[in-house]
């Protein structure tokens, strides 16, 4: 059984094609610059190089056409009924989706009531749906959603301290995101630590270009450190992360700034970037060493912030089995996790520092042997996580 | 040795006279409603009624007059030749102020500097000074700033995640507030552990109508949760705490918020009061105990964002030597107190129920015996701190 995971964006299509009896990759690829004058396609077959092509893309319709002829020019896709179906990434589900979902008008139209919480992303979403829907009608297509996993969160941890209406009526609550991640590296760590996730605690921190630390009891994520969108929580490559609301204010009144102006700062300005002028972390670690005190600044602020996260959430679960890293910078960057591990051993974290250096892949114990809790580096695989959820959501739609 | 302790707010003058011989309070009072019709002054001598009189005060002027006048007729100031100084309470005193000031025009001029950082409150103060040095210019003058015990936060936790020249150039950083009521408890706590506060550490949790909590490292604040200005941090009476960043631009563009809407509605319409219509603690739980879900739903919130920020500071701090409640709910709210240490025992506390139904006065641990931390509920006490700050500022101007 072959299953196709689509992420569409704005301006790119991203894709993985799965043997799901082996979870093997038959074929990755992403089309990008779609719109602009000249796209760009590459993908990459088992055992060979990256092919680059430039291709002719107005529209994500055009993207797909290209795609679909790909996987039968590669062989990967054969007869379009190999496919069980196609797995699309959706970004918000809003309060409804606690689950994948079968695609059908009800569905698409409740991706589209949500817009107004990812106005960037659910409308690209819901691009690639309708477009797959047009190319590939008789093949099934299910949702994945990035909220979905931090839907059990309690009421207390979800809502924000401000009038009721707002939630009641415009959905102004803590959603949460990079689910799809923390339920994979969930799952993972259970795993290696030869438990059940439905007794397992852990704190999972998903440290990429975006950034997010989850609190996860008995496997159910109780707390995530995004809110409403993802610019909440852990200081991130260019996003803020928790900064004083009233900042806003501050900018607006005392600089001029126009809302429009600080929602970009705060987004794309921010985070490393807004300190060290860099958002790369092996960039700023390059700096770092080259004697850069802005460098320094920025490392030391972002281990801190996720050193506060690991306190709190040790409040919220009281026990905790596992610590773990993921992400491109929680899954490289050795010198960040020693960092946030430093001074930990109240709560029972220790570092073995060779096994820090080169963790076993794709999931290493890092903690000192015998002592407090595992330390976990475990490599993430959204795509995979779609794959599997879409392909339950197939076998037990009712889930 | 006397000396008087001024806090002007922008309608109010709050006073207390200290005989410092023996710390003791000779006379408080306010004066509200100023600039009003019908302004009022209610005052407490030892061992006696409160007094409450209709008096005419169209400006900060005649109410300094109306106060002069009571303290010589109610005899505890008989000549001002007794006032050893005056000390004034200032909100903000931005990077400059590490600890009180003797008050000359420079000192003016700096308070005066950091208005844009303390528009509500600075502006007030200062009023009060002016006045002060008008009506009583032979008497020595000392500010006493809520920022100062902050200043003393490190560079990666002041910071925020924003492009530099915000710091450097406009001072958007974390300062911190309710520094003379956390040092003034930090103080109390170390006699009460028997300890030198330059060897303690500690979290103090001041819980009023405003909140924060401070992580004191050697008698050191090294983080606290107000921020650039009070509206950061814990959720509070009617103030909404740590939210979403991003909150902003989705009332600002799909609810059509203003910015001064906005403002008003994180200042005055949130917290506590946003969750259940009600900002008094006392009548939340009254609520509470009748039924009503959003009345509890707002003290579990109350309690739960507690609860993450001692995590945190657990996190930063390492060793912490006691837990500390003050502020008007830390000190009465014996369910908040248990809320919050429910399921702490990781961290190594644990409440005595019957001790933390009716805590020592003014310094008792209500932690169970030879068991973890102590956790101490000390009645807080601003104004006493002002004046022995003053008192310390008069002996040693340099300091």
């Amino acid at each position: 059984m072959k299953i196709l995971v689509l992420n569409a964006g704005s301006s790119s299509v991203k894709y993985s094609l799965f043997d799901m009896s082996n979870r093997s990759v038959l074929i990755a690829g992403i089309i990008e610059r779609i719109g602009e004058e000249a796209a760009s396609h590459s993908y990459t077959l088992p055992d060979t190089d990256r092919v680059r092509e430039d291709i002719v893309s107005r529209n994500h319709q055009q993207a797909l056409q290209v795609l679909f002829k790909t996987l039968a020019a590669c062989r990967v896709l054969n007869d379009c009924r190999e496919l069980a179906c196609i797995g699309h990434r959706v970004v918000h589900g809003g309060e409804h989706f606690r689950e994948p979902a079968l695609i059908d008008t009800q569905v698409m139209q409740r991706i589209a009531e949500v817009i107004p919480l990812a106005p960037l992303h659910n409308p690209a979403n819901l691009l690639g749906i309708e477009e797959a829907i047009r190319q590939m009608g008789d093949t099934p297509q299910v949702a994945v959603f990035d909220t979905a996993f931090h839907q059990t969160l309690p009421d207390y941890a979800y809502r924000y301290p401000l009038p009721k209406h707002f939630y009641a009526e415009h959905g102004v609550r803590r959603y949460g995101f990079h689910g799809t991640s923390h339920r994979y590296v969930a799952e993972q760590a259970a795993q290696c630590l030869g438990k059940s996730l439905s007794e397992t605690n852990l704190i999972t921190l998903h440290l990429g270009n975006g950034a997010s630390v989850t609190a996860i009891q008995n496997g159910r994520s109780i707390d995530t450190s995004m809110g409403m969108t993802p610019l909440e929580g852990l200081m991130m490559g260019s996003r803020c992360g928790d900064i004083d609301p009233a900042i806003h204010f501050y900018l607006s009144r005392t600089l001029n700034l126009s809302n429009e102006a600080i929602e970009s700062l705060l987004n794309k300005e921010s985070g490393c970037k807004g300190i060290c002028g860099e958002n790369d972390m092996r960039a700023i670690h390059r700096m770092a060493e080259a004697g850069d005190e802005q460098a320094k600044l920025a490392l030391a602020m972002y281990a801190y912030r996720i050193k506060k996260y690991i306190g709190a959430y040790f409040a919220v679960l009281g026990r905790v089995d596992a610590l773990v890293f993921t992400g491109g910078i929680g899954e490289n960057d050795a010198w960040l996790r020693e960092q946030v591990c430093l001074d930990m051993t109240l709560f029972g974290i220790a570092i073995d520092q060779q096994k820090n250096q080169k963790p076993v892949r794709p999931c290493g114990n890092i903690s000192q042997p015998n002592y407090g809790l595992a330390i976990l580096v475990i490599a993430t695989d959204e795509e995979l996580e779609i794959a599997i959820q879409a392909m339950q959501c197939m076998e037990q739609p009712s889930l």
